[in-house]
């Protein structure tokens, strides 16, 4: 039997998600009901995807009893809740990135999970792309020596009101998610020591631009930077001592 | 009547120093002495210039009276002591960069040539050159809007013995020296917040590597790597609110 998904959300990644969901099997996976706020998008998002199902509420979806596993692609305010509210209810889930605002948060989701043996995963999808496979694959046949520095940057100019709008928790969980998961994969786990700064903030409290060192052991270091005010390179380059690989987007 | 040059070191950077003073008007720029700590390779430069005198002592050409201005273009760690016998003995100096070791050497040396009015400039060479003009002129025309952050790299493999050899103060005097200075000088003259960090110290305690934030007012951030260990993108880019600019090697 195909597992069943429901989908949490119409973004655009929501969107991306099924259109992959669908290269699959139907045997395999299913997409069987969608979630928005909105229930026209809600609608609409079904109607394009021929989804049998469509809600304009998250409670709903939590009470689909065809839905195996959900795919959380709501803003990011609402990733805790919406990912909570399904765990509650016996559904398995898989979130878009950034997890949660904080560890507090991420800890209390994974507790709930395991306690009612639940599937719980952040879609980290950087992770599973063809390029990221090889810069992995490359660094481990030492084609580029031994690793020493990774330089990272995301940036993409947004309007104040967008950013106040999207409430996303700023531009190191918007956009240098990545940067911070490539640090870790590659030199971690280990925690890094922080050296970090920060232009501006927002209004309310979230980071418009961030300059962050990490420094690991044996002199490796990396650093990104994430802005919502300047087009960066948005690239990643990882450094060694007989090479580097450059990740672009 | 010309300026008579007495040049001291014999290094590349002399070389390319009096190649460019030999484009001048003799009658303006005129070379008239060098010295070297090894008579060979100063009467070797003498020779290769048609310079008609050659020491291998600093102390000859601090008492040449027909010697108006030095160019210092010794190793790093005699900048200082070459500079200050050259005042006392009444040469104007121009010095390679970077200039000495600490701003406290810098200091007793501008206030050694105020005090005989003499000449004293660092050969920060970077300043003069057509694409660097150029970047100045781009920014202050607007066209890259508001330029909110430099990222800019200078790594170059060296080996361990060498830089202990040259002795020259590290990465970040060696290399990012021209980071330094373009943050300054695009963001300057203002003293920034600094937060940095150095992945490992060399035996003498100099840093193999360096990456540094530098923070400035209104948001503005200069982030510059240095490394001896791997080769980093040698570049520079200043990002602004509509677009950025590369300076690369």
């Amino acid at each position: 039997m195909a597992t069943r998904w429901g989908i949490i959300g119409t973004s655009n990644i929501s969107h991306d998600f099924v259109v992959a969901i669908n290269t699959l099997q139907q045997t395999e996976h299913l997409v069987t009901a969608v979630a928005s706020r909105n229930i026209t998008r809600s609608q609409e998002f079904a109607k394009q995807f021929e989804i049998p199902r469509a809600y304009n509420s998250y409670l709903c979806m939590a009470n689909d009893t065809e839905v195996d596993v959900v795919y959380v692609g709501t803003l990011n305010e609402h990733h805790y809740s919406v990912s909570r509210l399904m765990l509650e209810n016996g559904k398995n889930v898989l979130c878009e990135e950034p997890f949660c605002k904080n560890a507090k948060e991420v800890n209390e989701l994974i507790e709930l999970a395991r306690s009612k043996k639940l599937f719980l995963m952040e879609a980290m999808w950087m992770f599973f792309t063809p390029a990221f496979i090889t810069l992995k694959e490359k660094i481990d046949q030492g084609i580029i020596g031994e690793p020493l520095q990774i330089i990272s940057s995301f940036g993409t100019p947004m309007p104040e009101s967008l950013i106040h709008q999207r409430n996303s928790g700023g531009s190191i969980l918007e956009l240098a998610v990545f940067s911070v998961y490539m640090s870790q994969f590659l030199f971690g786990p280990e925690k890094p020591q922080i050296y970090g700064t920060c232009g501006q903030l927002t209004e309310s409290g979230f980071d418009k631009d961030a300059s962050v060192i990490l420094k690991y052991s044996n002199g490796r270091i990396s650093t990104f930077f994430s802005h919502f005010k300047v087009k960066l390179s948005n690239e990643a380059i990882v450094f060694g001592t007989k090479g580097s690989i450059k990740l672009f987007k």
